[in-house]
C-alpha cells in the first residue's frame, strides 16, 4: 500500500499520477479536511472533492476546482434571490454536497461517506480523512481571525497570515485505518500541497505525526514550490508572511525529521542547504497526465517501490 | 384588501386571476403549509412555491409544479451518487430552497422569508402562511401513518386515506397580520383547492376559523370539483375514501357555516342540495389567463367587490 497525504489541486495531480503507475487499489490518499466547512447548510469538503473529481476524471481543467461540464443554474437563481454566492457551487457539485450532508446527517462518518461517494464515482484509490472529527483551519491575519474559506475564497487570500491554528485537532481521533496504513505502507508520499494549510491539518491529528515518524516505510515529500513560487495558491505569499524563506529548503525544513526523501525541481534541489533527507532533483511541474505519471514514477523510485509498466504518455 | 386562502396549483390559478382583476397590492394570499417538509436538509414549502412561481410568471406549465426553464443537473448527479431523488428538485428550484433554508436557519420567520422571496421574484400580492409555526399534514392510510409528501409524491396518492391530522396545529400561533387582514377584508376567497389537505391545514390554525366566522366580509368559496372530478390531484379519491359523496355539495357542506357564497360549475350548481350559502353557477375550469380572470371577476362580483377594467383576454 502507498499512502499519500494530499491537499487539493497539486496533491490530486500527483495522486492521479500515482494511480496510473501503481496498482490503484493499493493506494490510500489521506485528504486534508482543514478546508471543510458548512455553507448554505451543506457539508463541503473541498480537498476530498478535488481528489474525487480528479481521480474520477471529472475535474474542471478550466476552473482548477469543481466539476467538468458544470452548469450554474442554482447559483444564478440564488444570486437573483439575494442568497450567498461568494462560494461558487455548480449544479452537479451541489448534488455531491447534498448527498454528503444527507449521509452525515443520517449518522455515517465522514470516512464512510467519502468511501461511498468514491465508489459511486468509480474511483479505485481509497480516499480518507485523517479523522472523522472536524479539524478546521483558522487563520490569524491582519484582518482578524478568519475561517479558512473566508480567507481563501471570500477574501481571495488577501489578508496577511500571522499564525495558523487547527480547531478541533487536539481532540480529533485519528482514523485507525489511516494509522495502520501508514505503519504498514510500502511508502508514504507527502504530495506537493501547501505544507501549512493542506498537510499540517493532517499532521495535527493526534497520532499522525508519530505514525509517520515510526513507520519503517520511506517518506517522500514533493516540494510545492518551484523557483520560489507556488504553482497555484497562496503558499509563497503565506511563507513570506510567516517570516520563512520562500524556498523548497524551507518546505523541507518544515517537515524536518519526518522525511527520508525530498523531491524538488532541479534548480531548487541544487540550492538546497544540507537537510536530513536525501534530495531528489526532478521536474515537479505537472501539466499533462504524462507529467503526473513521470513525477509519480520518480517518487516511487526514490522510495524503492516498483512501478507499473509505462502507460499513457 | 382581498384575502385568498390557497393550496397549490388550482388555488394559484385563481390567485393569479385575482391579481389581474384587482389591485394586486391589495391582495393577501394565505398559503397552505401543511405540505411543507424538510428534504435533503432543505426547508421546502410546495404551496408557497407554487404561488410564488405562478404569480411571478415562472411556473412550469408542462409539469404543473416547479419552475419554468428548469434544468436537472443536480438531480441527475444526485441519482448517480445514490441520493434520494423521489422528490424532484430542479436546479433553480433547489436555489429557492437553499435560500429559504439559510434564512430560516438565520432565525427569520417563515412569513418574513416568504415575503423576502416574493419581493425578490417581483411578486406584488403578499403571500403569508397562516402561522410561522409548523403545521404538518399527516395521513392515516391503509398503508399506515404517512407524512404528506410520502403519501402525495413518493406513493403517488395510492394509499387509501382514512383520516387526516395536522401535527402542530393545536399549538400553532396564528399570524396577527393574517387575522387582522381577515377581520378587515373586503372579501375572503377560499380558492378551488383540496378542502381536506390544502384549506383545512389553514383553518386548523387556532383563531383562523373564528376569524373567518366573525369577519363582516363576504366569504366566497370556489368548488375544486367539476362534475364529481378534481381538475388535478387526489380530492375526489380522498373524498370517496373518507366516505363523502364526491360532489360540489359535499365541499360546500364541509365549509358549512363559514360561507356566504359558493361558486360551482353550472351542472354542479344545479344539482346542489340546499346549502347555507348563496350558490353562484359559473365555469370554474381555468386553462387560460382569460379563464382565471373571468372566474376571479365572478368571485369578486359575488362578494360585491369592484374589479379593474378588463385586461388581457
Amino acid at each position: 500500500m502507498i499512502v499519500a497525504l494530499s491537499g487539493g489541486i497539486g496533491g490530486a495531480k500527483l495522486a492521479l499520477g500515482l494511480a496510473h503507475v501503481h496498482d490503484p487499489a493499493e493506494l490510500l490518499i489521506v485528504a486534508n479536511t482543514g478546508d471543510d466547512f458548512t455553507h448554505l447548510g451543506l457539508a463541503i469538503s473541498p480537498d476530498i472533492d478535488t481528489l474525487l473529481y480528479t481521480l474520477a476524471g471529472l475535474d474542471n481543467p478550466d476552473l482548477g476546482w469543481g466539476r467538468r461540464d458544470e452548469t450554474w443554474a442554482a447559483m444564478e437563481t440564488l444570486e437573483a434571490l439575494g442568497g450567498e454566492t461568494w462560494f461558487r457551487l455548480g449544479d452537479r457539485d451541489l448534488a455531491l454536497h447534498l448527498a454528503r450532508t444527507e449521509m452525515l446527517r443520517a449518522g455515517h462518518t465522514l470516512a464512510a461517506v467519502t468511501d461511498r461517494l468514491r465508489r459511486r464515482l468509480g474511483v479505485t484509490p481509497r480516499i480518507l480523512p485523517a479523522s472523522d472529527d472536524p479539524v478546521r483551519t483558522r487563520l490569524d491575519t491582519d484582518q482578524g481571525e478568519l475561517d479558512f474559506q473566508e480567507y481563501f475564497v471570500h477574501r481571495r487570500c488577501v489578508p496577511a497570515v500571522r499564525a495558523i491554528a487547527f480547531a478541533g485537532a487536539a481532540t480529533a481521533r485519528p482514523l485507525p485505518a489511516v494509522i495502520d496504513a501508514i505503519a504498514t505502507a510500502e511508502a508514504v508520499v507527502i504530495c506537493p500541497s501547501n505544507p501549512f494549510i493542506s498537510i499540517d491539518p493532517i499532521l495535527a491529528v493526534p497520532g499522525l505525526r508519530a505514525a509517520l515518524a515510526a513507520t519503517p516505510a520511506p517518506v517522500v515529500a514533493v516540494s510545492p514550490l518551484i523557483g520560489g513560487r507556488a504553482v497555484k495558491g497562496p503558499t509563497a505569499k503565506m511563507m513570506s508572511e510567516l517570516g520563512l524563506p520562500v524556498t523548497a529548503g524551507a518546505v523541507a525544513a518544515h517537515y524536518a525529521d519526518l522525511l527520508d526523501f525530498f523531491v524538488a525541481d532541479p534548480d531548487d534541489a541544487a540550492a538546497l542547504a544540507e537537510i536530513d533527507a536525501s534530495v531528489v532533483a526532478a521536474p515537479t511541474l505537472m501539466r499533462s497526465l504524462a507529467d503526473k505519471q513521470a513525477l509519480a514514477r520518480i517518487v516511487l523510485a526514490a522510495a524503492g517501490v516498483p512501478v507499473l509498466s509505462r502507460t499513457g504518455g
